[in-house]
């Protein structure tokens, strides 16, 4: 890519021009979607995934201005280039093969003379029977008892990413292992989990790729103790994912296993790793995990392939940045109209803000364009009867609405007002975009809706490992299209360091205080001091 | 209140002639905190709560403007009204009498020549007995076993505050009944939580107002379809809380009991009413819900009572108005460092959105100023390793963290780098609000950090009923005065009619389908047509 800043792209100052033209009369949403054709021009499909962005602010000359910004700044070259293996985490100068994770086609990649490829498999494979085992009962507790629940201590990219997937295929499949997720350092987090397991049923999970990342060295400090007080062996209980020699990958340590995870696959884009492999085959099995796989490779074969005015991903994150950054709005909101994906928003969240929030561009330059906005969400119909009255009258933010056409459990037949309960569910999806669209007037202004408040829908069809892994693929690519067509990293996170720094700075002054209870605080600074003693005293 | 709109205010021109002072760089946050008496001076304490507002981007100049838009728009008096049960909620022509619900001291508030506290403290009453009666297994379901279980149908301010208190207290106190939540039409949230009960076990609790909300209804059909199916009978397994006289509190029908609510609390400020007291008195017992009101009655009298300048909610209101419409930030983030604060943000996210998310004010005439903004929000550090970065160095927004300053499970004493877990938590919290206002220079741009990124800490001491409940009536209150000053009403939510309406439209004609397979859906707009299509086909 070449080093243009990106508002000084010119397919830039042309959306910028045609922004101020959109806030005519005519632009309102509901005078666009009077046009019958529109759903069809402005929606995609792609096996078994539909997106629809006819309720998005947008016509055909804005749309064309799009793909050339998609063009100007080479967006599919450089995710062909991050599929092969390039070195696209430029600033981190690593690879970001994530789509390898789940490349059935098996072609070789080649990263510092070692085939990533067989890697992975090396690893799934190991994956696979190790599950098998555990849930075969071949592999057991120190007390010889089958393993029940498994608790997996991991933070961030090693988290939220597991969690999402677990809860979304619980309800598709029952889990042979129940997986218990301790995230936080909060020793409450652990104090609550350990009430929800048997001991000697429960295998432990640690995950960090450094075996450095501090809540989750403390957090398996208390599991180490916890094993320790109940007679039981680490070597029978305690699992590893980490990377291939970091201090939780030593074979001397008390161990069951380890599994390796890799730095060409970030934290954030690592839950098709051992990062979820693990947790997920132990709970759903291999095989499901491998379903799961599949669509997400469906969904990186079309991102990668599809040509820009077909591609589902690159058009969302076309829409994304025009929202963005012309339209201005600071927020979306992901809203699944259904109870299984309670879990994407929190991990989109994480996805999209720490890969796109960022303020230099990926060689180095301060940027005055927005970046990345605020995800938030929950599942509909809650949010309508949460927080969805802003959505309609206060300021205005994008919504993107997620259907499933097929709920799990569609035998269940009771009626109301002649309507099934998914039938129900998918009126009022339906109604939320029309009505965020087209508003309302009214003389008592109390009840005035000025509408044009744009919105897309996904609709998967159904909640198999194929379709979750679809959409979690779509969300990865899209995030990464609108991170290379920014200008910016999004594989970086250097904005979590400040806070970690001085996390480690204070922690010290605690430590000298837990050795001699008569160190004072004095050298901190007055706030920190004041908190320090607070904590020390047990009340304000 | 007279008609002033919140623009027009002497105050605001002030504030808004100010604001643009505080763009020079002797404002920012760095400089600012460098002032060793900060603290005290932007802090404020009221017994077991502490609110510290120094890492926020103003000095005493801009407070004292502040609290003159307080008097201004009469904040206290309107505060004053409405406790005492004068119709505040102007156009519903209702009082907003959350506070009554737990006020200790049994002064009488008459409306329509109705006592109003005493019709709360003979609801009360029932819970108690209620509760203890099927704690005490006195009360048992169809085949005589005693009640484990209970499933809270409800949605919106049914649903969220019950959920928040309930994940909170569970850390505190083990429920002697789980409750399970089922919010959700999707079909999907009825066939998992049933998976998860006895249904011979299982108490129904069906929460609405009305007893004609959609979801909550379509929900009763599928419970009593449930009951019927097993054998079990309704009039044994199911209990109201309803208005008195709606359709659920017919004695005819069969069901256990009916609980009231009334019509001057609304919804999102109903967890202290029977809304939340029946299934928090079945999970935890009437004493910890008391417990729990005796909290929120700390902080309401403080909140009604302390002058504006020690007015903690008060304060944070006007502190809210500052950064929305004066300094334009667009969303506030909540991050508890307290897993068992989970359900905060969510609670808060509607309580907030709905209350304040308008365009009108509460006489009727077109706001052009901000009023509601985003909120979303995680527990910390979780939220370190997910959405962090962005703050740090994406687009800003205000955070407010909060502090435990004892955690229940602090028994638990494996120390990792020195520290205990609790001490490493709030380590964090503190470099948190720190680095985002400090912020660092650096020459690679890609690890510099602009600071100036304001936040607020509350702290508590602990996690008990008390506790929780100034919490949750901080937020209340908080949220009420900055209705006030903005002259919006806080009490209605008229945004979220049209997509009732809509759906509604829709509903009939999936009805017709239903009835005849031959039902074409070609009266519909192409859109919905197309989509129902889909539906009704079963795929893409």
């Amino acid at each position: 890519m070449e080093n243009i800043l990106f508002a000084n792209r010119k397919a830039c100052q042309d959306l910028k021009n045609l922004s101020k033209t959109f806030k005519d009369k005519k632009f309102h949403l509901k005078n666009l979607i009077a046009d019958t054709n529109r759903l069809e021009k402005f929606s995609l499909k792609s096996k078994g995934f539909f997106y629809d962005f006819s309720k998005q602010r947008l016509n055909d000359l804005l749309l064309k201005k799009l793909y050339e910004l998609a063009r100007e700044t080479c967006a599919k070259e450089s995710f062909s280039q991050m599929v092969k293996g390039r070195m696209v985490n430029k600033t981190e100068n690593r690879a970001a093969l994530h789509t390898a994770a789940r490349d059935f086609t098996r072609d070789h990649i080649i990263l510092n003379d070692v085939d990533v490829v067989s890697e992975i498999c090396r690893v799934n494979k190991q994956i696979k029977n190790f599950s098998q085992n555990v849930r075969h009962k071949k592999i057991c507790g120190t007390t010889e008892k089958p393993f029940t629940d498994a608790v997996v201590i991991g933070i961030g990219g090693s988290y939220l990413g597991g969690e999402f997937i677990y809860t979304a295929l619980k309800y598709f499949i029952e889990p042979v292992i129940d997986l218990h997720f301790l995230p936080n350092v909060d020793i409450d987090n652990f104090g609550q989990v350990i009430k929800s397991i048997d001991p000697e049923t429960c295998l432990w999970i640690v995950i960090s790729k450094s075996f450095t990342t501090t809540e989750t060295m403390a957090n398996l400090n208390q599991a180490l103790l916890f094993l320790k007080n109940r007679d039981l062996d680490p070597s029978k209980h305690l699992v590893t994912v980490t990377a291939k020699g970091s201090p939780g990958d030593s074979p001397s340590d008390s161990r069951l296993d380890s599994f390796h995870m890799f730095d060409f696959i970030g934290g954030r884009y690592s839950v098709t790793s051992a990062v979820g492999g693990l947790p997920l085959s132990l709970a759903f099995g291999f095989d499901i995990f491998e379903r799961f796989l599949k669509g997400c490779h469906k969904m990186d074969l079309h991102a990668n392939n599809a040509p820009a005015e077909k591609n589902i991903p690159l058009t969302a994150a076309l829409i994304g940045i025009w929202n963005s950054n012309f339209l201005h709005y600071p927020a979306q909101a992901i809203i699944p109209y259904c109870s299984a994906l309670s879990g994407l928003a929190p991990h989109i969240q994480q996805l999209y803000m720490e890969s796109l929030g960022k303020s230099a561009s990926f060689d180095g330059q301060i940027l005055d364009n927005q970046t990345g906005v605020i995800i938030f969400g929950e599942p509909g119909t809650n949010a309508q009867h949460s927080f969805f009255q802003l959505a309609h009258q206060g300021s205005p933010f994008p919504i993107e609405f997620i259907g499933v056409i097929n709920p799990v459990y569609n035998k269940i037949q009771a009626k109301s007002k002649g309507v099934y309960n998914h039938q129900e569910l998918w009126a009022n999806m339906i109604a939320q975009a029309k009505a965020l669209a087209m508003g309302k007037d009214d003389d008592d202004k109390a009840k005035y809706f000025t509408g044009n408040r744009p919105s897309s829908t996904i609709l998967i069809n159904d909640l198999t490992p194929e379709s979750i892994g679809m959409l979690l693929a779509f969300y990865e690519a899209r995030t990464v299209y609108e991170g290379f067509m920014l200008g910016i990293n999004p594989f970086d996170q250097f904005g979590v360091e400040l806070g970690k720094i001085l996390a480690s700075n204070l922690r010290e002054h605690i430590r000298e205080k837990n050795k001699d209870a008569k160190y004072d605080f004095n050298s901190l600074d007055s706030t920190s001091k004041f908190y320090f003693e607070i904590l020390f005293k047990g009340s304000l």
